[in-house]
């Protein structure tokens, strides 16, 4: 008879899952045990914090994530990680043991335990869209299936605590309950399909954003099929980028207000109907409200709610609504001129000169081939990346919208493991690669190869031009010896564009481990987005004050 | 008049309180450019983790400390730490930055925020004692005073929430309410006294048991004037290790059941009165419940009960109870033979022999002075260390009951922030290392002079003899590399005895920075109390699979 373990392993298996990221720790024990005889595979990072971030990306890329830690010790340190996901729509299943039911009797102080047993339970409670504690054998299989269809549904992070003594309990498998999502109502969407048709079709100049969630419950050929019947423009946002190639003829660029490109900015607010798909309304992404979105002239769908003009069809989401607008007879357009991203200029380097932002990233513009995953850190290094041209869908990751710091080395883990056929170009500010950049010794363990830039500006460069102080210092690291520290990997120092154009093609012979390219920039040189975005940002901080 | 910010500083300072750890974000820059101006010190860490961590450990040693990080994405990466200072009671004040109050009507997407506005202050109700959103001006000060009291009165975490546009709203200060706690019962107090007075000298052979509480309530003196008015003889725990000075003739050693020393073992379990004072009856604490510690013979105080053999006196507490008992005619004893730390042996390195864990604390114990504080992490490091003799009170810190991994480097920053006159001692395993290690770069950059021992076999040698496997092996680094790589600091290769003490001779003697000492030992070599810890854990996770 199969046990709890097993049967948790078969269903993540089923699911499509590989890699299981997490650190170990007694309470975790017997199911790192189970897992390491199983078909899937542990990668065990330096911190609880690599192995959430890379369970993240791996979700991302993959569909479904899985990070397998202790109790409290190990669960608290991807609190973080578990939000962001949450917020990101990212589905990740936080595995962690517990204490055993028959210890807990009584109320011992088994170490890690911080007031009650339940307190991590009652934690990711907030930070999960379903959560369980697998205490009895009888309901196990049930509660897995219940937990693993939620992450599915929503694409949100679901919570598994396994108390050590229930890991080897024998199990009587039961189909699991079904909870699809009841379907819409056949009428109101036959409704909304028409008036949406109508609006459309009477439009003069519609655009459509396409939002992550198109990425995130698997709509990108079903936009690609929507932009080619009816020849509509499209726009991504910096959370959405690459949510469909950016070689695109229909492709616009970012679309982020004041922060994104001028011409982009004018293309869409002048629209008559704006076609919102699957779009996070949020701050950065819409680069801090200096966007222009009139809701009199939008069709607003996302996976939880549809809205046109000012009303909503409740139960109407984004699957359902857009399959059936491909249904419509929608009318194709003439391809008319429309912006689009400039090809990557040819880059000639300048001997000696020093490296800027903006030269920087056109050269990387440059670099950019269909096998290459862009992701990009919080800070200027996603910003300055807004304007690349990523070429297929899917190779650009970065945390627009929860912004958290220090998500780019790690990710880069989850990436690769996830899809070996690309390499992974991490940029990533000096602030945070002090976070978790040393997470590059578990992409060195596993043989993985991501091209490392740090964007070496000594200090939190995001920060300074709003607020500065020492606060925003870093002491100096020599990144380029950390590969001789960790017995692998190639290190580059890059103070000129020559050095540059020289490290960039050793690092693309060098595909059999990672690089790390130290790039020295001026503390107050940055790119032309973040110019825009911190002074925006600036005027509400002062305002706030 | 007064800002809230400055408010709270004024207060924070009034405490005692002279450094901030943290690392700033957009929604805590306010507050960080306010801190920058006042007479506090920002010491930011190179990520959220290390200035938790740290916080914790200047409150250990001083008395309050203080954490300030932004909204979500600062405040869950210190999750972990705070569970820590609630779960072995140290008082940190955790000031996160958030949303302003005017920016969350029609709540709009914010970055960083990850479901609901009070998200970040319902996972902090959790992990703290008491809690504040500073949101209305006229009640800023009696919420900061009732949440500073509280870490005070209880020695645990506590949690302040500043809307950015709440940092430079002007309050009108208020006297703080009364929050005293209530005195105990005068007669239940002396009935209780009488008793125990009455069974103390009644026993033959009484043992007092020092529990970390009595640190952190400022009972060391109290316990010291008991000890030398009765020459009862003492034993500390693991969490409680130096709350006496070891050197004391009446001090026994690390009481930790059949993990501590055996004579250590035998005389407290045939006592006939324990004295538990402050004491966290913990599993590791009491070396996996194999303590035998008989409640007919236990007078039991701490800061929330008091028991005698099997009754309780409700609201009777540490304090009052101690110096009550100080108060009593207790008889004075003759200081008969008791179990006593052996001192240390003068250690001849023999040249090109192996370091081994027993040789290293053998040599190490007898490198310790008074100006020497011994920071243990979780692991060996920890486990080998309980039979270190410790010089004075305060000169050891180890997280021993909550036993997250990673604490020792980070921690030692808040110790010599908190204490300059102490050198830490920094006893710490490769796979915690890895974790946080980095933050050396956090010491050097604020001048700090830690002595780093990362103790290197190539894994997390605490779970190999519970249940092996791929999973608990780490890439090798170079430690002795990462000097070279911050710009300052010395490192040093030991694999043999004579390197070790070449290696410690010129830590001694290098005092303006830090000293980093691989110690190459041997993937399956452990301490004396180890092998007897994990002998009893793995039959533990053995027996509940």
């Amino acid at each position: 008879m199969k046990s709890i373990s097993d049967y948790l392993i078969q269903r993540l298996y089923a699911h499509g899952i590989r890699h299981v990221f997490g650190v170990p720790g007694d309470y975790a024990l017997g199911f790192y045990r189970d897992l390491d005889r199983s078909r899937l595979t542990v990668v065990n990072t330096c911190d609880e914090q690599g192995a959430g971030f890379a369970a993240d990306a791996y979700a991302r890329v993959h569909g479904l994530g899985a990070v397998c830690i202790t109790y409290c010790v190990g669960g608290f340190k991807v609190a973080n990680t578990t939000a962001q996901a949450f917020a990101e729509k990212s589905p990740v299943v936080v595995i962690s043991g517990s204490p055993g039911v028959r210890e807990r009797t009584r109320n011992p102080l088994l170490h890690h335990k911080v007031r009650d047993f339940d307190i991590q339970l009652k934690v990711f409670e907030q930070l999960t869209v379903a959560s369980a504690v697998i205490d009895d054998a009888q309901t196990a299989c049930g509660e897995i299936n219940r937990v693993l269809a939620a992450a599915t549904r929503y694409k949100r992070p679901v919570y598994i605590e396994l108390p050590r003594d229930m890991i080897s309990a024998p199990i009587t498998p039961t189909r699991s309950a079904s909870s699809e999502a009841e379907p819409p109502d056949p009428a109101m969407l036959e409704e909304a399909l028409a008036e949406t048709q109508a609006m459309i079709d009477a439009a003069r100049k519609p655009v459509i954003i396409a939002g992550v969630e198109l990425h995130r419950f698997g709509l990108q050929d079903a936009l690609l099929r929507l932009v080619e019947k009816t020849n509509i423009p499209v726009a991504a946002t910096l959370l959405s980028k690459s949510v469909i190639g950016e070689l695109h003829p229909r492709y616009l660029g970012v679309y982020a207000g004041a922060m994104g490109r001028k011409d982009v900015q004018h293309y869409v607010e002048s629209s008559d109907c704006l076609i919102l798909l699957g779009t996070f309304m949020s701050d950065i992404n819409l680069g801090i409200f200096t966007a222009h979105l009139e809701p009199g002239r939008s069709i607003y769908v996302t996976s939880e709610r549809t809205s046109v003009r000012h009303h909503t069809y409740p139960g109407l989401t984004l699957d359902g609504f857009l399959h059936g607008l491909l249904r419509t007879g929608l009318r194709r357009r003439k391809a008319g001129p429309s912006p689009h991203p400039k090809p990557p200029a040819p880059f000639r380097p300048v001997r000696g000169k020093r490296m800027t932002v903006r030269r920087l990233f056109q050269r990387l513009n440059a670099f950019l081939d269909d096998d290459t995953v862009v992701i990009a850190d919080t800070g200027d290094a996603m910003f300055a990346a807004a304007d690349m041209t990523i070429h297929s869908q899917t190779e650009f990751l970065s945390p627009a919208y929860y912004t958290s710091v220090g998500y780019a080395v790690p990710a880069s883990i989850g990436v690769q493991l996830a899809n070996p056929r690309l390499r992974p170009l991490v940029l990533v500010g000096d602030g945070a690669f002090q976070m978790t950049g040393l997470e590059l010794s578990t992409a060195a363990r596993f043989g993985l190869t991501p091209i490392v830039l740090v964007l070496n500006n000594a200090g939190y460069g995001t920060e300074r031009p709003m607020m500065d102080g020492a606060f925003n210092d870093l002491l100096p690291w020599t990144y380029s010896l950390i590969p001789q520290m960790l017995g692998t990997g190639v290190g580059f120092d890059v103070a000129t564009e020559d050095q540059l154009e020289a490290a960039l093609q050793a690092a693309r012979r060098q595909t059999d481990t990672f690089c790390l390219l130290d790039i020295h920039l001026d503390a107050h040189d940055r790119s032309p987005a973040l110019q825009r975005l911190t002074e925006a940002l600036a005027k509400r901080v002062r305002a706030r004050q």
